[in-house]
């Protein structure tokens, strides 16, 4: 069992490793400056920690992974266009557009999205492609409901736009140590609340969402919450679960 | 064999019975009207011919064929925004991004790219989604050349940009009909001359390409040196390609 932090060194090799098809040429540069800038990799890191107290090395989950890195890489450089949130920076740099233009932003969250699939589909079993498939399109889903200003539960809202890609970390982790459809349950119910957890406290540092609803400690309580479904999920599941553990921890407390 | 027409009718039928994910909610009708306004199918129908000739009912490539298409169409979603060529129709009618507004336009494009991926990722046998990823990701390529304004041959540009995807319909439809990489060959060389063929008949119809570059009558001779070579690659195929030749035929008199 490997430490988040061992997790995440392996998280970045793959990434620097990724051979990006040759056609996409001088668009690698924008490509990697997207993956670069000092992303905490939080759901590549929880795929390979649910792989290997699934039983398996981190190694064999390290490929979807990285493609759902590249899917999350790739709905970031889409919503921070003009056309969506129009936002100017990305952890302390300028966004993608911003630094290379609007077209160059547009394709290369394209690219990205279709690296990761052609990833996926080079993975086993199939069902990894199937599932980050479904994930990316609830992701969409939750976006388009975020522009469309339709009228909603933000909980909806959130279980959509960030539930989805944290469902896929567990569940493409679960795929690649072969555990069965059936005894998937209890690990599932854990993500889902781990979604929850990463979304309330994202509120709290950014003063919107939850915090704006329920207010700071209204936020924070919700936070806490989901914590301690996510912990209480952990002890429902067959299995050295201690670095996911540590994972929720780190979660609740991150100021960042 | 059916005839052009009844596989044009196989993927209308396909793309409107498509279940869109249901996590798309009202970006539903955007996608529809995307996919709708009379396209004339050439790629999934090129993809249904191939399996057919290669001996397997057009029935067992559809839903790649259908993926290919969805490919075709985000494509053409996002090259027609603002930010890329900046297009306000599309086949006669207001573009996605006039109709539905930008916003809209790039969600709808990211979501067709995904359902394809979908599509592709519940094909058997797996090369399928593998060569779908390589296509799309050589066509942004093309995409990306083309509005970096780097310096390169036409044919090049071309070959990635349409090429890709005729080679895919190719391709997919090979792997439907469960023909192995090594007797793929011959096929694939046909698909090569055929995109050529699409791309300089395309140009002589919108003055563009290959008419800039060779004239009007040198863009027709192309064409018909592309057309004869896609029919001697059939006449080299060990199968009945008769409904192939009747697409190149067609291909080579189309007026729109």
């Amino acid at each position: 069992m490997r430490a988040p932090d061992e997790l995440r060194a392996l998280v970045e090799e793959s990434l620097s490793d990724l051979r990006l098809d040759a056609t996409l040429g001088a668009l690698e540069e924008p490509i990697r400056y997207a993956l670069g800038g000092g992303g905490k990799r939080i759901r590549p890191v929880l795929c390979l920690a649910v792989a290997e107290a699934a039983g398996t090395d981190a190694e064999n989950a390290v490929q979807p992974a990285t493609a759902l890195e590249l899917v999350h890489t790739f709905s970031l450089v889409h919503d921070d266009l003009p056309a969506l949130d129009d936002d100017d920076e990305r952890r302390g740099r300028p966004s993608l557009h911003v630094a290379f233009g609007e077209a160059v932003a547009l394709l290369a969250g394209d690219a990205l999205l279709a690296e990761a699939f052609g990833l996926a589909a080079r993975s086993d079993p199939p069902e990894i492609a199937r599932e980050l498939a479904r994930a990316t399109l609830g992701m969409i889903g939750g976006q388009y409901l975020d522009v469309s200003g339709a009228q909603m539960r933000l909980e909806e809202l959130h279980r959509l736009k960030t539930g989805r890609l944290f469902a896929a970390a567990v569940g493409l982790g679960l795929w690649a140590a072969e555990i069965p459809a059936e005894h998937q349950g209890p690990w599932r119910a854990f993500g889902e609340e781990l979604g929850v957890l990463f979304q309330a406290v994202d509120d709290v540092l950014d003063g919107d969402g939850y915090t704006v609803e329920l207010g700071a400690d209204g936020a924070r309580r919700l936070a806490g919450e989901a914590a301690q479904r996510a912990h209480e999920r952990l002890a429902a599941v067959e299995a050295d679960t201690s670095v996911l553990a540590e994972l929720v921890d780190g979660l609740a407390v991150r100021t960042a």
